[in-house]
């Protein structure tokens, strides 16, 4: 292979990457390609190539197809800045803002798309290689995939509220070996990263948010790591999602609002959720779905409390307060040592005068749920004009709260053989004590054995 | 916006990078904003730039001052060698030395200062900016900033021992979003990294060590982390300190002596310390005050040994050992599969003749303490002339020690309700049986049913 | 220091890098070295230097010996795919395969051995520096390291199975400070990462796989970080080795079969091993050996089932059953909270007939395991020619199984004065009730006070 491996979409003579960074970048991959030639001679063979985005705004108007090992993208800035609390200021003030848009080293997402359109074609990264071996080490690093605007989509909503724009950030379509997604930015895609099939993946240190979807693993797949991302999806859409994962270890995230879920696990054994800062409006935050077994949820932080934002109030996710904050349909699972803390309006409470449930068992066998605790707490529900200080005033608000009657533990009947221990007391749990193991959290001036 | 995203203050025509880096960083963001205008024509604007700083030395004489979002300040090195060990090696032998300063991509903080200039005056990085939207996504990665020197302050130390030299890394005076701070090198400064009223800020992957203080989050603020570090403050100051932080993600840090405390909350709620080591020479590693409640602390490593190091000899961060390791004063707090390594020599402990604490809850109530354990050791101290194998000899010695009479938990009567687990043997913990709920760790040759 | 402290291989005049990029590498060191010169005039000095290596192949003929500090080498792309998957492809299918080799900014390790060499003269980076102070941030970052071939050792195995080539990716001779190895590939190499004697080292981001064993802590050492890595060393060696290494924290590691051990501590203290999900094909995960002591195992993820792919059939590290996934030689350590899967197939436990034994306990005192979960199923073994999709069914098969009889815990009679609980129930728990405390996991049907 002669020549360099390394460009700048800025220096490339094909295109314009200010117009369209798409084609740049395919005229790239192809000059790689041409480059490029299968040989097992001197060991040698298809090193890839580094393709630079430097700061600056570049209009995406052509999908990037990748069908190549090796190669990495990067740029020099994540980029973030809220689109979402940019569009529900009022057009009047937008002329005393700092900036309007994201920043840093910017895809513009702007590719024309029609109705019928199948979701991969609102990639504006689209990889995809059968064959063998595994298309492995693709690299994107540092740079921003802005999706722009939100559309309508006949709601009475917002349209920069809806989450809709049929926008991928990145779409893996294949099988995958040893991908790494760092330092990222990606902000009003209605979908941000979608990968199927994933071996070995690293999603690792992105700002993730104010996308209808943020982390979706697809197909099947297995050890590869969701570790340390800012992460945060619309009301419609997870912020992480696996289906028939093995092996998937999901830690050190800060998850925010307002995803419908903040984990969302369908058909997935032997996973960690561990160690994360989980927040909500809505109940549903972690769901293990679909058989989804032997897997540890541990050490994590949950929190659900209301919305407090005013352009939002109103929304959310269609689950009531029976639903769980965590829900398990699946065996052997163990839930350790999570706090949770539930911070709601008790009039909002939804069926009217049910008591809230915090874990639920609803299928399954075997599970292994051991000191957990939750604190519940009844506050009046108040919101604001300002996304940030409304939201820090309700997370640092624990004084108002009167105490508020929770179900610690629900087990369903449909869910047999599992032990709870020093997860609730007694009143706190729900359960068959002839078909499940039970130990309740000692009562204040008990002293225990 | 016309013209390159991309500067290295080597190749900056204004200034002299090596005599004032700062006056060329700050004629190089007057060039950003000058290329920048405010436009929402084309969904394009304001995308930032990104600095390089390559290894090397620069001294800065002028602080650097960043009003605008997206700009990145990028070096090639976290360049941290241990000044203290250096400073503390008699002049004579300085010859002998391979090198004598901290080095890659290295800020050398030459700012001057006088007595009554407030704090941020001693700051090398000084971001501030008023109006909205919040300044973001302002990222500092792999360089070094050294503060030189300590200075005297009047004590008798040695005045690289003093962690007082009025000067700061990086400053934050605002309201932010989004900010990135990843693979730097903090050294010799009195405080490395302020940060005020930070959202979704992440302090990943750094090396901050030798400085006064090390992360402080202050103001109020929401949904950052702080992980992977390595961080170790002096004795006057805080490895990590956050006030008024809501959905803080503290974990997977190696925090080694000798901060006056290793993590210190301050009216923080609902926020994770979890899955860190962490290493002190006084008691008082984690602090929750103020009423900081809700929080997860759990999975993370206490050890509490003696100062090893000649040169420390004598110092600490004045609290005594009734204080506890962790502790506790806010309400609904979870402390679960933590453990705890107290190894001290018995004729050190104040005050004289006391029992040690290790968990002690001072105020508020509902507090979840579980499945922790606690080991105790008496052993004679040592010191040495070399901090490392000083250090590394004490950590490692495990089979000279005694046991050591501990009180496991401690609740002190203005602290109500709680729940203490499998945490302590009865005779461990002190506490009004009738006020909590209490089950002792069951004892040797008892099987509990 | 004048001049340019960034070098590239590929433009530096002397040598030729794809012929032999060692030899270019230490010419650019002796450079930086004539360029540096001691002096404490004007706080300045040695700030190293950066080596950026594009992507594309690059021969080491000749070892790269480094003994400055400061250095940075970095690339652009950690360049895995899996070498054993295609060289267990028959030859006449390679010209069908995309690509034959690892990619990136590769290392071809290409250094002429013969058999009486000692260990470190197979290393691609050697570091070596006595004296006054320790050799301290040299960063290694996104690149790959790529051993070529193993070679056969009189095995009847395949030779690209044996993991034996003499070959070391970076070897690390001296007691060393603040080093950062960051965001590389290794592969192919009997020993990917060779330390000795770190201080605060930081292993973060990397893929180290198909390695004889990938990371190793030699000597002694203390307060580093093994963290967010991939792993999967050879069934010869270890994924994750450490001896007499103090405050040593590894965490949010996705460490994947085949290594003999996941983690393998040998008079370790202090440390911990949280929140890491580990997958074997053998007994003996993570052995804590040697007077390990006071460390902390907790929130991890285990899961031990069976070699799935037909090219390794037959081959393990040859422990039986009765090892224990966790061993512990060693007093005071915590284990807690941790999931355990083991699913195997009855007729090939070993020895014939016996109870698999899942935590063990062998000697020392004081150990302290609570809030363990353990699974074990009784699954049919089989096998495919396909790594990835065999290695998928095998994890995402839970329903098959049939329950299998473990022994949770087993505590020899040399391990005395442990607490052991809610880790198994007495019929799963062996241990000497007079001389351990012990409280069985409830029974279903149970109630617990």
């Amino acid at each position: 292979m002669t020549g360099s491996n390394r460009y700048d979409v800025t220096a490339w003579p094909v295109g314009d990457p200010a117009e369209d960074v798409g084609e740049v970048i395919n005229s790239i991959i192809a000059d790689i390609k041409g480059r490029q030639a299968v040989t097992d001679e001197n060991e040698g063979g298809k090193p890839g190539a580094v393709i630079y985005i430097p700061p600056g705004d570049f209009r995406l108007r052509t999908q990037v197809v990748i069908d190549i090992s090796f190669l990495r993208i990067e740029g020099s800035g994540h980029g973030f800045t809220s689109s979402s609390i940019r569009f529900n200021v009022p057009e009047d003030e937008w002329p005393d803002l700092h900036e309007l848009w994201p920043g840093g080293s910017r895809i513009l997402v702007d590719i024309p798309l029609s109705e019928e359109d199948e979701e991969s074609k609102g990639a504006a990264f689209y990889i995809e290689r059968s064959g063998s071996p595994r298309i492995s080490s693709v690299e994107f690093s540092n740079f921003c995939i802005d999706g722009l605007h939100f559309n309508p989509d006949g709601s009475e909503m917002h349209p920069a509220n809806t989450y809709v724009n049929c926008k991928t950030g990145i779409y893996v379509a294949n099988a995958n070996d040893s991908f790494r997604i760092t330092g990222m930015g990606f902000v009003y895609l209605e979908h941000a990263l979608t990968i199927y099939h994933a071996d070995a993946l690293s999603v690792h240190d992105n700002f993730v948010a104010e996308c209808g979807s943020c982390i979706e693993l697809r197909g099947w797949g297995q050890a590869s790591k969701i570790t340390d991302n800012l992460i945060g999806a619309g009301f419609k859409g997870h912020s992480i999602y696996a289906e028939n994962h093995g092996g998937l270890l999901i830690t050190a995230n800060n998850i925010f609002p307002r995803g419908a879920s903040s984990v969302y696990l369908k058909g997935v054994t032997r996973s960690s959720v561990t160690n994360n800062r989980l927040h909500s409006f809505y109940p549903g935050m972690v769901v293990l779905e679909a058989n989804s077994s032997e897997n540890l949820v541990a050490s994590n932080h949950f929190l659900r409390d209301h919305e407090p934002w005013t352009p939002f109030l109103g929304v959310d996710n269609g689950l009531d307060d029976l639903y769980g904050l965590l829900c398990v349909s699946g065996s052997q699972n163990s839930v350790i040592g999570n706090h949770f803390s539930e911070v709601i309006d008790s009039q909002s409470i939804r069926p009217t005068g049910a008591t809230p449930v915090i874990i639920r068992l609803t299928a399954g066998s075997g599970n292994y749920v051991a000191s957990n605790h939750v604190v519940a707490m009844d506050v009046r529900a108040k919101s604001g004009d300002s996304a940030f200080s409304a939201q820090v005033d309700a997370l640092l608000t624990t004084e108002a709260g009167d105490g508020l009657a929770v179900t610690a533990v629900m087990v369903n009947t449909e869910s047999v053989r599992n032990t709870i221990l020093d997860s609730g007391s007694d009143a706190q749990v729900v359960l068959d004590k002839a078909d499940n193991a039970f130990r309740a959290t000692p009562a204040i001036g008990s002293k225990s054995a």
